[in-house]
């Protein structure tokens, strides 16, 4: 049988719009989602799960209510479930998510952010 | 309040051993884990989970029992539950693996390479 690993780059270079996460590859019932990302994301929380974000190239920021975080190419932050934020890119950054099949990206705030789910590449 | 990230470099840096993972971040009721690993591993399966594999860098190996896929750094590969496979790396090779918390790595097999879990760093 011929098995083949997920490149992210390739997976880059098959899409260009921001804010619009497509489906990579299913673990159990979560799923792993690139991103291009740029300028300000809404409010939103996700009330019944954590979200992991892993920065593979650029840097973004979440802000939270009482503080925000720095993540850089390499690194990772899992946000809680429940708890209100916003991600932010100066420069275009290019993001790994991981969370459970059927996550609204932006929560229960419908926004012209809003993306559609299962857009598989 | 302060919100940090993980740094998976300043996570290598902190254990030198082969094929004993360090739990780094969870996320519900999954682990991320950062593992350096070199040589041949144990063939194993888990039949309840799938299993994700980021090399984040140097190359890996997966050998399945009919095929084998190679993953190099910026990209992943998912072993689906049940199915059985034995990792390798020719050279040192630093991966994050993605599974639930509970899971053995070696499966079922009792193995000089079965390791300890929730050995958080």
């Amino acid at each position: 049988m011929k098995y083949e690993s997920i490149n992210f780059e390739d997976k880059f270079l098959k899409f260009s719009d921001h804010w619009s996460p497509r489906v990579i590859a299913a673990m159990n019932d979560y799923q792993f989602k690139v991103v291009k990302i740029k300028g300000n994301f809404v409010w939103h929380d996700h009330k019944d799960t954590d979200e992991v974000f892993i920065v593979l190239s650029g840097k973004m920021e979440i802000e939270f209510r009482d503080g925000k975080v720095e993540i850089n190419s390499g690194e990772m932050f899992v946000v809680k479930k429940g708890i209100e934020h916003k991600p932010f890119a100066a420069e275009e950054c290019k993001i790994l998510i991981i969370e459970p099949c059927g996550v609204i990206n932006t929560g229960e705030e419908k926004s012209s952010l809003t993306a559609e789910n299962d857009k598989w590449i």
